[in-house]
């Protein structure tokens, strides 16, 4: 849950330019969910250049739950298709670093870290397709709760590639049925934000015994009588994948504390 | 049910000229949904010009179950921007005709009936979005069955125009889950074909109280463990809305005789 100090620090960026900067000089440390509203924020990781080409692949495969918006060369800590100015080691309000798997360390710079073989990944969020449901007029649960949405671990498999494997995570939104298949029509305009539904009603069909229990998120989830659940990829997806390959160092950023770009939601609409 | 000799027959007009020239010589009298694969059909509505401007208006408001593709000057019994060379008093295998809301006769030609003041709407129907099902892949039921989707009366209240009111009818596909969030995309590009779902799951929200009884159509329906029910609107409304204002005069298509038109289903499509 987001501390209210934490929102009205972030709700001070109205800029991307303005939250990455606040980032880099530690003015900025809490969720961005509310910094630069209308640009598009991602999903970071950071992976040495021999895992990154099996990773690479693995986006390709799986593009609603990887849904990449750029991929840097080796040991450039720079994203320039994605924002001006932007220093991948120092803009982003906080980082995980994993070693083998597993979490050795939360920083709010990486410059230490900071090596000539990394690849930095920058994928898409369902920050970006929660604004564009809102924008149409479509209540959205979890957003008027303050909360993350509620996310499952399904049986669908992801594609493997290289040591990259296992079960895609879903978010899942409650809707009315007239806004469920509105959803559909919205989301499918963001293929680079996890893009449409993977699926609808009948949770016990992905490996969803209680749909009132996330395994990640808020602690419940509910669904009313008259509404369906709809279940989107996430991009804990690709998070929950890489610990799993255990890859020499990995480096995240935290949930929440999101890299800000300089795209607009729009320009990534495909229509 | 079509009868075997009827598909037979059908099909052997591959362009839409040559089937409406057999409607026209008597030589097809018969189902039209095998005829000239891959073209525009439509439902057929004629109605005496003091009823046209409020069932105009009806159309404006309800595009879902009334997607209008043309309607006609009064007295015209052509449609230029649908057909070439068409003459909507012979050329479609079979009418019906209704007088303050009663069916009077059946017959294969409507010069007899012809007047000055009749105006002819033409309204896009599923056949369009059922290829575009198929087209894609995607299993569709009924139409592997041979049978006509199941159709029922639902409580959702058309908007009113005039004297033209009364309940939305659909038509119910079963889908897998995923196929079914396609179909919504799939059908979204179709507007002129009743486009995307009206609903989808939870068949009592809008009043259907049994899913295996369809009011019209096949006598049962099936929705399997793995599927949702998907609800389009469907041209029965419209139908059923003209009936219950009772013209003194109204032309219909017999159900499954549609006018064939030369618009290709894909130059319908949005994107």
């Amino acid at each position: 849950m987001m501390s209210k100090a934490g929102m009205s620090d972030q709700a001070e960026y109205h800029r991307p330019t303005a939250a990455r900067r606040a980032a880099r000089t530690g003015r900025l440390t809490g969720y961005t969910s509310r910094c630069a509203p209308g640009y598009v924020q991602a999903n970071l990781a950071i992976l040495p250049a021999s895992y990154a080409e099996d990773f690479l692949r693995f986006c390709q495969r799986n593009p609603q739950p990887c849904p990449l918006l750029d991929v840097s060369e080796p040991g450039d800590f720079t994203l320039p298709r994605l924002a001006r100015d932007l220093d991948i080691r120092t803009d982003v309000p906080a980082y995980r670093v994993f070693r083998d798997g597993e979490l050795t360390e939360e920083v709010a710079d990486i410059s230490q870290h900071w090596r000539d073989d990394l690849v930095t990944f920058a994928l898409g969020c369902s920050l970006s397709t929660d604004q564009a449901l809102l924008n149409a007029g479509l209540p959205v649960r979890h957003v008027e709760r303050n909360e993350p949405a509620g996310m499952f671990v399904t049986s669908i498999e992801t594609v493997p590639a290289g040591r990259f494997r296992g079960p895609m995570v879903v978010t899942m939104r409650p809707h009315k049925p007239a806004d469920a298949i509105r959803a559909v029509q919205i989301t499918t305009r963001f293929p680079k934000c996890h893009g449409a539904p993977v699926h609808i009603g009948l949770p016990r069909l992905i490996g969803i015994d209680d749909i009132t229990k996330p395994d990640f998120g808020p602690e419940r989830a509910d669904v009313a009588d008259d509404e369906m659940p709809v279940f989107w990829a996430c991009g804990v997806t690709p998070q929950s994948v890489v610990r799993h390959a255990k890859p020499s160092l990995c480096i995240t950023h935290k949930p929440g504390h999101m890299l800000l770009t300089d795209l607009t939601n729009e320009s990534l609409a495909l229509l």
